[in-house]
């Protein structure tokens, strides 16, 4: 599928923390990501997303993120929140119940292009009996 | 004042911070402490608790604090939560309302001598119009 979406994640650092684990907890769900340091917060950037899908695939929580999109969603922007230990494992891990909690990693993501709905239908397809209703391959 | 305390400090370390930070943060606290690594972990101890009782009265937090103490007391044990960040910074933040966040420097005083109520007296007095009811001076 062609899509085209712009991710900003941000990730607090803080003053016991090592900044490049940080970006390291980043980068092992968005690898492609261009991560910039700003005073005590990292700011990263890109328009890839699917090593972030093949994780939800792999760890088959599909239905949980797409509850979390629409969650908080507001026109083409998705918004969510991953633990960022998890991350550092290269697991995602969806940070619910407490959005205000230090120590989250921040993702947003602005959809151009198709629909919020069918880029969250790529990312995250829905499922039927726990299994993605569209294979992957079919796409 | 002579009281016996033993004072039992602990302090998760997370994937992306340094266990000497996080040391170093007990020991802003409590500078006299003996801190001990276990995986994911820091275990420190003490029996000194004039530094951390000079903080609170710099900080003129000392009502705060006796709420704190006497909130989770059980028999002669008091135990309390300190933000780890703070910590860091030298400064005493009660981490308040979400006791099992991770990241917090939980704290546990096993008083012995003389009582909880006269150790607690001592380490952050009662206060009127905000300032100790006993000064320091003429302990």
């Amino acid at each position: 599928m062609i899509y085209s979406v712009e991710v900003q994640v941000t990730a607090p650092v803080t003053d016991t923390e090592v900044t490049d684990r940080v970006a390291d907890a980043i980068r092992n769900i968005f690898p492609e990501a261009s991560v910039e340091e700003h005073p005590g917060e990292l700011l990263a950037t890109t328009h890839q997303v699917d090593h972030f899908s093949e994780l939800l695939h792999e760890q088959a929580i599909l239905d949980t993120a797409r509850g979390q999109f629409f969650e908080h969603r507001d026109g083409n922007v998705v918004e969510f929140d991953l633990k960022k230990q998890a991350a550092f494992q290269g697991v995602v891990n969806f940070a619910v119940g407490n959005p205000d909690e230090l120590g989250d990693i921040h993702v947003r993501m602005r959809v151009t292009e198709p629909s919020v709905e069918a880029f969250v239908d790529y990312v995250a397809p829905p499922t039927e009996e726990g299994r993605p209703v569209e294979s992957r391959d079919e796409r």
